[in-house]
């Protein structure tokens, strides 16, 4: 398999993929097809052959897709097989929803330390697994001792791109950004953007 | 313009494009092109010119993109130039970070009512608007007298449905859900998930 052969794209829409058929087998499914999982994400069923065939043959014809399977296969492709420690900072409002949700058990990643700037909240426990947030000013040293891959950031905007810098100084490769601002890293590093509004966009088109 | 002739996931693709022009438009630039775009968002440019023409001719061979011009043309299209307002369900953390999130202005959404079932809560003013947070008991009647047609669910995931279906019930024909879990609606109504799952997942497969 020539992993750098697949598009950005494609690799982009697997996680909906496996987000589709992780609610598949939470109604207690067994078998899907490319047609029912198109109907549900509004992609076309031959699209949706076409990018799981970039990996291999996952179906068989006229019987569609073993959903255990393939939500197997999807996920070692991902590498959420195991498990991601993430650094959280910020632990406002945001940050604080961030430690709390519930979605993130089973999906490959576990928030292990999270990160502010306030003496009030530097010290307190936070988030369903109750971390003892940090002084930010030990990011780095966290990132490095802990060798974690993975950072979220849920500062205010204008704080955005220093704590990136960090992150990636320090040895991040890939930043989920809640904070309203793009922020700028070097092309090893991924960055994706949490935006509302994106979403919200998506939908008007419609109305 | 036949609007039901383009796909979903074209569509879907446009607010990522806005997303960018607003970018290029903060950084004082005038002209872009499908190269620069596409390089920007790990879509090719021959997929970018191919989504754009759906709708008409944006850019002059060889010239590239007039930001603006682009900006405002798929502004219409996603009809986002105007204000849609919004009704928030859920004044927890999660309610809050909505409420005082920075990113709408401009972008075509004003958050104008937010409900909660907390008596903590409910009379105080909350986010960037100072919203007085109501009983969420008064969701339907609010929607209905104000005509509300976009709603954010920012509840617990069991709470989640009940208020899918009295927003829908009240008129809401477009719902951005941030509970971790999928909730069912008619098919005359939007549903888009904010999961930092997808976003981290579709990061993970490059490190």
């Amino acid at each position: 398999m020539v992993r750098r052969a697949i598009p950005d794209i494609v690799v982009g829409r697997l996680p909906i993929y496996l987000r589709a058929l992780s609610f598949l087998l939470a109604e207690g499914r067994q078998i899907t097809s490319s047609q029912e999982l198109g109907d549900r994400l509004g992609i076309s069923s031959a699209q949706i052959r076409k990018d799981l065939s970039h990996f291999g043959e996952f179906g068989k014809q006229g019987t569609g897709y073993d959903i255990s399977f393939l939500y197997d296969q999807l996920r070692q492709i991902l590498k959420v097989d195991g498990m991601w420690e993430v650094a959280l900072v910020g632990a406002g409002n945001l940050g604080q929803a961030i430690a709390d949700y519930g979605g993130f058990a089973g999906k490959g990643f576990v928030i292990t330390a999270i990160f502010d700037n306030e003496p009030a909240k530097i010290g307190s426990p936070m988030g369903i697994d109750n971390i003892i947030v940090q002084n930010v000013n030990e990011l780095a040293e966290t990132i490095r001792k802990r060798d974690i891959k993975v950072g979220i950031i849920a500062t205010p905007a204008q704080d955005a791109q220093a704590v990136a810098r960090t992150m990636v100084d320090a040895g991040v490769k890939a930043i989920l950004n809640y904070a309203p601002i793009t922020i700028t890293v070097p092309s090893s590093v991924r960055v994706q953007y949490i935006d509302p509004v994106v979403g919200l966009q998506r939908m008007t088109y419609y109305l």
